[in-house]
């Protein structure tokens, strides 16, 4: 059911686990395929930073991705309708989403005042009317919401059902919870703050590869001026994860985030960082120095951002510029 | 069109403009009627504190109300339908929102979690899923929007067709242009912050009135640890004002708003301000000091200001507790 809507774009598959798998692709795609062997054979021992039998094994194509814009999504994830019935092509929102700007200084009660059929309301100073450039695009779920396993666990039956027509820009200081199932970014703008972390095999926690990412992600484009959208486009989520499963992964990221929270809600960056790398290694930095008493695994993760940011600039030599993603060719 | 949804609550009317015009109000409801003579004759000299000629004028109702609940509408609002058709009642949905907690502290994707259907999304503090007392529940408007006179000049034909089905929080620290067309509040938690201000017959400046109580009201119940929601319930606006007397109304505020925006986003409250009095007295010194200078009317409004909590605390004696506006009687 993908298929119209993501044939005209370049695919790039990270195939998680047992590298001797075979991963059938259906014809007519174009994709880039690697497996856990591809990821070591690249990065050679850089190759740490990747997680293994977890989602965020995913961030290693944001790294090889020579496109713009990127769009990342979960295989138990579908086309979802809107309230007409009609397939809501979920990529051509985020492009729009991230081609017009945000505004994340001031709230306007009429949500994207970019969009057809609103505007800026009275009182919204006019100096901020431009907005900033969108870095993220966040698209929600119909059916099975994003929860962590105690409240999958305390409402089994829960689905969402409503269709809510809006986008709109998280302001600016404050922090989200941002799922990676239904995400898109302009790599060229925020791309290496866009890594995973370490979960999965070998890790304390797991099911905090996309939060981890959606809090360094917003403090720094809180820092750079850049923006962050939440809202359309939706998909549908067919099948919750098992809670008891998730329990297990997330009981330390449940009273780590106590912590997390209030460290990336007073992060401050000095203004010698310009770009997302130099931010990003500040960050890290603060990570060792403020959480690593919390966790000796903090002082692991710091460790694993900087040599995320070594491969990144390795794979991507400065100067070289992404091409965009769009179906017509490259924007720039 | 009002009256199934009005008559059950008690009315306060404050009528502007001459006093000794008589207005009728439909049999069947509990209502009481203030003109000028009425105000002036109440508040004494204090009575300079409360516009004339223009729609703040109202915020003498909420002084003299002895209801725990408020709800503003502007007399150019009919009941609204909702996408089936049916007929919104407003009042109820304010309600619900005002007994609801808001989540202030960060943002919930799924906007509000305490709506059926709805919850916290994972990745959501759990040490703040209970949420804070809710302040202010401001609605939205179909039909026509409430633009800026620049923006109705520009946009003529621009009509809000758009159902957006959400209430959410307005996160601490971010500011938002409060229409008082469509607008509730707990009295008793933020009733004293909501002054509108200087406006109309002999003030340089209209039109401003709700937009300056709002940037008053955020900054306290962000210091007070209080909420403030937006979205849900609609009301149908019927008629646009007219830009061109508008746009006279407004220019002062169009420009001074560049300088208001930056003040009220850099506000800070001593701790000592522990009651929405303390708060309100102590922005109107600091609208003294850093406002006095872009206009000799911020001197006047900060006098204003200060004149209006004499006149509160003189009808609104400590320790006499509101009644709720609840249909079924007083909730305490």
């Amino acid at each position: 059911m993908w298929r119209p809507f993501f044939q005209p774009y370049h695919l790039i598959i990270v195939q998680d686990g047992d590298p001797s798998k075979t991963i059938k692709v259906p014809e007519g795609f174009d994709y880039e395929l690697y497996n856990r062997n591809d990821i070591n054979r690249i990065l050679g021992p850089k190759a740490s930073c990747i997680s293994f039998k977890d989602s965020a094994c995913r961030c290693f194509g944001y790294m090889v991705s020579k496109k713009k814009y990127i769009y990342t999504i979960d295989d138990d994830c579908f086309v979802a309708k809107d309230p007409s019935g009609k397939d809501i092509n979920a990529l051509e929102q985020h492009i729009k989403n991230l081609l017009c700007p945000s505004t994340p200084f001031f709230f306007n009660t009429l949500y994207d005042p970019y969009r057809d059929g609103a505007d800026f309301v009275r009182g919204y100073p006019f100096s901020l009317r431009e907005g900033v450039p969108t870095a993220v695009s966040h698209g929600l779920w119909l059916n099975i919401p994003d929860y962590d396993a105690p409240t999958q666990l305390v409402k089994p039956l829960e689905r969402n059902t409503r269709y809510v027509d809006a986008v709109m820009s998280i302001p600016k200081g404050t922090l989200f919870p941002m799922c990676g199932m239904n995400l898109a970014f302009n790599r060229d703008l925020i791309g290496p703050a866009m890594y995973f972390g370490l979960m999965g095999d070998g890790q304390p926690i797991g099911r905090y590869d996309d939060m981890w990412a959606g809090w360094c992600t917003k403090v720094i484009c809180d820092h750079l001026g850049l923006g962050v959208k939440t809202g359309l486009p939706y998909i549908y989520h067919s099948k919750a994860s098992n809670p008891f499963v998730n329990l297990k992964k997330e009981y330390k990221g449940i009273y780590w985030q106590e912590e997390l929270i209030p460290f990336f809600q007073s992060v401050s960056l000095p203004k010698e960082c310009t770009t997302v790398q130099k931010c990003y290694i500040e960050l890290s930095k603060q990570v060792k120095a403020k959480l690593g008493k919390v966790d000796e695994y903090f002082n692991k993760l710091a460790d694993a951002m900087v040599t995320w940011i070594e491969a990144w600039d390795e794979l991507n030599p400065s100067g070289e510029k992404s091409v965009a993603a769009l179906p017509n060719g490259p924007a720039k």
